[in-house]
């Protein structure tokens, strides 16, 4: 079974081969510079570890976790825009709007959309299985999912004021790319139904438990009110504790009805315990 | 064979019936808003009436011309972003940041491209028919297309100066989305590689032969210094029109090889002869 780090640096290495060819040159550069920031990568490596929890090569996965990067990627670039979050760094970097101008911040986040369903073809599955996966892709990242899930964010929902509506945001704006990575490292291992299903409770489960961690962890950093709807405002510390353990239980419990769950098993802890 | 009107007529019937279930139930409206514009929806009716070219029911080629006006649509309401074209109207009618507000137009667009992909897919074509859709739409919509030559044109390939510069501009940024429709159509249909290839002929010039005419339009509503580089500033009125004129016959010799072209020639007529 490889690393977390052994499946990050073939992440990177997949994603140093995008954008090369592109005109004008000068843009090829605009969208090549977000997708250099040393992040984490958690979604790609959540797609190939969970191919390789069905006992697949991950490498039949690695399309679909630069997929998932790409779509990663563009939403922070459009998220960091003025007329969004106003952010001027990102992981120490100016942001791509500030690196650049904001006119090419739009196009490059569309760009790196766009080129993630020319992406996720590119492995060995066949046709149906293809199909599935630009579905389950666009489901995730488009209006039923993560972009829904931020439009709640910016208020076109109205406030957030209870936990059902804050749920129902999270599940989309972080929660459903974080399920869709799982679930298509499954669709590119060949996964059964029963295993896809698995990997979509896993993959809610550590997605919503990513969610909550973030807020503690914020909560200790800062204890001010201000700031977005968080659980720890609506649910206090200790419950938002309890229910991101029980989540991670949950990913757990999932996880270990596939054949090889270590891999799964390593993230679902990582992301409940991490201290940053 | 259908009418212009009868596509139109399909194609706006077809996209009432997007983003019904959106939430926030807000977002829906500013998911709607954009595709309510009575334009002339030259894209998805190009899409049908190839497929028709082809002796085939254009009711299989909905799905995909549903996905290139949603690609055109999410194109337009960026390009009027004001870190873009700055546009306040559109069709008369307030642009999406301005009806709402920027951040609600930038999630708008995403929402729209994202959702092209999963449409495209609802056809009746197997697996391996709607991956090649999938890859063509990603192609044509994207950097190697139309955000491609909206790089160029916001700058990022340098100053405009030369007819080779502005014409690989616009190959991508008009003509790839539209080249795409007659293709898309044809792959629709089932058409083999030869009549693909004469989609794309057609496509191409038709697509080129827009611009040209677009040119000649401005020029004579306005023969002002400013705005951006065009045909007419470079080559003149008169050899302008005498390359919207050949490209347009071009266009007429690609679907003369097509078992019904007619509808696809009319089109080919209407862009370079039309007079607004």
């Amino acid at each position: 079974m490889a690393s977390y780090e052994a499946h990050r640096a073939t992440v990177e290495d997949a994603l140093s081969g995008l954008f090369v060819d592109a005109w004008p040159a000068r843009f090829g550069e605009v969208l090549r510079y977000p997708l250099q920031t040393g992040g984490k990568r958690v979604r790609p490596v959540l797609c190939l570890t969970a191919c390789e929890a069905l006992g697949a090569d991950p490498a039949s996965a690695v399309p679909a976790a630069l997929a998932v990067e790409l779509v990663h990627t563009y939403s922070l670039v459009h998220d960091d825009l003025p007329c969004m979050d106003d952010d001027d760094e990102r992981r120490g970097k100016p942001t791509v709007h500030r690196a650049y101008d904001e006119g090419s911040a739009v196009l490059c986040g569309d760009a790196l959309l766009t080129e993630a369903f020319r992406v996720v073809l590119g492995g060995p599955q066949g046709g149906d299985a293809k199909v599935r996966m630009v579905q389950r892709l666009s489901d995730a990242a488009g209006y039923r999912g993560m972009v829904g899930g931020q439009a709640a964010d910016v208020g076109l929902g109205g406030p957030v004021t209870d936990i059902d509506t804050l749920l129902a945001l999270h599940r989309g704006k972080t929660g459903a790319l974080l399920a869709a990575s799982a679930v298509l490292g499954g669709m590119a291992a060949g996964a059964t139904e029963r295993q896809l299903d698995a990997l979509e409770r896993y993959g809610q489960a550590v997605g919503l438990a990513f969610q909550l961690a973030d807020d503690v962890l914020d909560a200790e950093e800062d204890a001010g009110d201000d700031g977005p709807p968080s659980y720890v405002k609506l649910l206090g510390i200790d419950e938002t504790q309890r229910r991101a353990a029980r989540l991670r239980d949950d990913a757990l419990a999932a996880a270990g009805a596939l054949p090889q769950p270590a891999g799964l098993e390593a993230i679902a802890r990582f992301v409940v315990d991490r201290q940053h």
